[in-house]
């Protein structure tokens, strides 16, 4: 999301799902605070679409519930709320009842005409997910997709739940959409230090010549939440963390860092660049998957002294699920660039914090050379620190004040987000796709490749319930999670943050597993 | 200077110049702090010589007023004191009276006898330098270099004024002194941010790949003061800047910074490594001089509003004195790792802040490449803070908070001195010598090849009166200086520090200077 000037063309935003969770919790409140930042510098119109029987006044009292609720700017009164809530309409229909379309259309034909808008149209499907091959062909077939501007549809995971699923959806949709005009969200991509990535690789002359298998010993990415399944548990436990994080966010983050640097800073370069990582990413056959990956499943525990319920007792959850709610693994890159550097990916629920970073461990220094006679010195860590705090850290070794020879490891420090703080992902990502740059949405090559990696991992774990660990709330997953990398020698490092003075650390194997050692 | 319990060898400490202005202000302070902080876990005694008639209970009340004065560190009443005070004693005399030194070595073996001290020596020369050697021969002749314990002579800079000079002294004082029992003390080398280059270099798997001329663009070392002559006059007008600053100090930060990785970080194995950079400095025939070295004399002007006399008004100085207050220098090492690589030098008085501190500025981003399309990308730069506020700064460029494409130079920080101020250089270095740790103090032939790189350069001079320029009072040093780097695309940059909130910038040619370009 840029705050320069951009001419950003007229157009009209029909969401389905309007008066649902995503559209109230994220779009409303996006869209809002975009206007407000004057990043809308343009003519639009919004059409809601929904199930609940309400009108458009009503619609837009729902819209400025939502904002108040959920927006990081406060609501503006009188005038100024008026002038953007008379842009939003509401139309109610069952998105399956192809007949319903042509009022749709009448609609948004009306609101073009009205406010003299250039036929520019983004559909934003903010629905379940079985839906959108039906939207997608109904919008077509009412003539919605016919218009002299521009089209364009935004879709939201998950895309498919294994590479079969999701390519006839990509077919069903690709009838009525071109590749290039299909918006793919993927919210990670929309995060202000996931987009920094790329600037720390390629604005700064430091780093690339450190970027590969010569310097890099492994890399880490770590998506942590506290939260459980939350209302979620029936899509969650059909899912599994594997689909629900590993399949979109943690892979993206995966590319993101490990790409090659494209030919341009330019869209298709950079997603070229992206599926080269795909397609050099290992993949691992049904025997293979337990020597590169562990699943765990939350069992009751405490987090800040607060006691949860396992992940089997949580309500709407199969009492026998054999869901995974954390997924560690370590994946392969072979390519040049790459070749034998782990990167280790973790992911769950019910951790101790909520935390998303990506860590580069450098190699160590040589072994037995100077200031690590005795092999313990730090290796040097770059951190991208996703959220909640955003920043970079590197940590570095040097000599403790005041004394000779002792070597501390010492933390350097950027913050993104102390002085104010960031716009939401959805803010950045709606606004890049009004404008039409697709860099931050995945591109179907990306997905499909993504599955093709996820679906042996997930077709070995059907077949063997056994490979499920438990692990109690509250901790770093369960001690396989630990072994993976133990049995390379080496550990996960995570927390690092000056505002809270925390010093980066070793995660420890988790304390109620430390007898079996 | 280290907080590990080494064990310290009992030693009597013999002070030439004890009642002079660097024992008050340096030495009793420093040596206060060592016993204050338990790194003097020994027994010792202090034996001060001087010209002024004061007996040794006179003697303590002059320490005592000294450390009350200088120390870092609040003076403890009572008992405490009077244990310290009581290692002090006084004995008067001219250091050329040769008859004079039976007396003190009287004393000396009384307060060995009395303290049960081992018969460890040391003796510290804070007397005029042209007195060295008469005082180091007249030790020998006394026979006080001739105990059963080790026997160590400390010398202040400078050291000799040129290199025919420096050899006759050093011959002189060989005679009473083996090298390794010459302890030349470069105050910059104890000063912590100088001692821990080294470490960041060495202790950081990171840099090692980057520290050459691949990746380095040019290195540059600044050291600004504010303070003009003072009551240094009659000195430093016979000396000058290329004498006073770059033969030591700026020369041995050049040592620390580009010396190749020593094959164990002893002593003699690290100053072999500085001695190669002396080495392959490439040195300047008189011809050349006046396109690598700028030299500078101050003009009146202000600081920070105050008015300031030119050098030449100065009390003490000649007023047609062509002695330079400034100097700016590029050199070359001429080796694998530097080959093409400038290395920026420079150092002024009555500059408008006071500074030293160590830039690292590596390559720019391939022309018009990614987010350099504009070749205006800001250069990575590592920046070691030597003082006033120790540090380590490292500039990166990184995404302006919510856009898409503005790239902002960020600063990362790592402050050295925020949570405790750092000892004094002369507390790390008297340590040092007690402890026979020489790593921080300069060997002869460093020393020799310093003077012989500095020579020509002084010849080239003495012979071209013109080549002084001129620089305003509180200006960063003449137009020639700027235009040095100019001339090669570079500029002087300075001035990064959190805590000041400052932001890295690039040093301007003098304002007054502006219409000339």
């Amino acid at each position: 999301m840029s705050t320069q000037q951009e001419t950003i063309p007229s157009f009209i935003f029909t969401i389905f799902g309007a008066t649902g969770d995503l559209a109230k919790r994220k779009l409303f409140p996006a869209l809002y605070s975009l206007y407000r930042e004057k990043q809308l510098r343009c003519n639009f119109a919004v059409i809601g679409v929904g199930r609940k029987n309400i009108d458009s006044f009503e619609f837009r009292t729902w819209v400025k519930n939502s904002i108040a609720e959920f927006s990081r700017l406060s609501l503006c009164a009188g005038e100024e709320w008026e002038q953007f809530a008379a842009r939003f309409s509401y139309i109610s229909f069952d998105v399956k009842d192809t007949a319903k379309y042509a009022a749709l259309r009448s609609l948004v034909e009306a609101k073009e005409q009205e406010n003299k808008l250039s036929g520019n149209r983004m559909f934003y499907l903010a629905i379940a997910p079985q839906l959108f091959g039906t939207v997608a062909t109904n919008l077509k077939e009412s003539g919605l997709t016919n218009t002299k501007g521009w089209k364009r549809l935004i879709i939201e995971k998950p895309f498919g739940h294994d590479y079969t699923s999701a390519e006839a959806l990509n077919e069903e949709i690709k009838r009525s959409f071109a590749e290039e005009e299909i918006y793919r969200i993927d919210h990670y991509l929309g995060k202000e230090m996931v987009q920094n990535i790329q600037v720390i690789r390629f604005a700064n002359s430091m780093f690339e010549p450190l970027w590969n298998n010569r310097h890099i010993d492994n890399i880490q990415i770590t998506a942590s939440e506290t939260v459980g399944v939350e209302d979620r548990a029936s899509y969650y436990d059909r899912a599994g963390a594997l689909r629900d994080m590993v399949q979109n966010h943690m892979l993206q983050m995966v590319m993101m860092v490990c790409m090659e640097p494209p030919s341009r800073l330019k869209t298709e370069a950079i997603r070229d660049e992206k599926v080269k990582v795909m397609r050099a990413l290992r993949r691992f056959s049904e025997e293979e998957v337990d020597r590169h990956i562990v699943r765990g499943q939350y069992i009751a525990g405490t987090i800040g002294g607060k006691s949860f319920l396992g992940y089997r007792e949580e309500p709407d959850v199969n009492p026998a699920s054999t869901t995974e709610t954390f997924v560690a693994a370590k994946l392969y890159i072979d390519n040049f660039r790459w070749a034998d550097v782990p990167i280790y990916i973790r992911t769950g629920k019910r951790m101790p914090e909520k935390l998303t970073e990506i860590v580069i461990q450098f190699k160590e220094l040589p072994k037995r050379l100077y200031f690590n006679k005795n092999n313990d010195l730090m290796p040097n860590l770059l951190i991208f620190r996703i959220q909640p705090n955003e920043g970079i850290t590197l940590l570095l070794n040097a000599k403790k004040q005041g004394t000779d020879s002792q070597i501390i490891p010492i933390g350097m420090e950027y913050c993104n987000d102390c002085e104010a703080a960031s716009p939401e992902a959805y803010e950045s990502l709606l606004h890049d796709a009004i404008l039409g740059d697709s860099t931050f949405f995945t591109r179907w090559d990306e997905v499909a490749l993504a599955w093709k990696f996820i679906d042996p991992i997930r077709c070995a774990w059907d077949k063997d319930p056994c490979s499920l660990a438990e692990y109690e709330v509250g901790t770093w997953g369960p001690v396989e999670a630990h072994e993976l990398l133990q049995k390379d020698g080496k550990r996960w490092w995570t927390g690092s943050d000056h505002r809270e003075r925390k010093t980066i650390r070793a995660v420890e194997r988790p304390k109620y597993q430390r007898e079996e050692e």
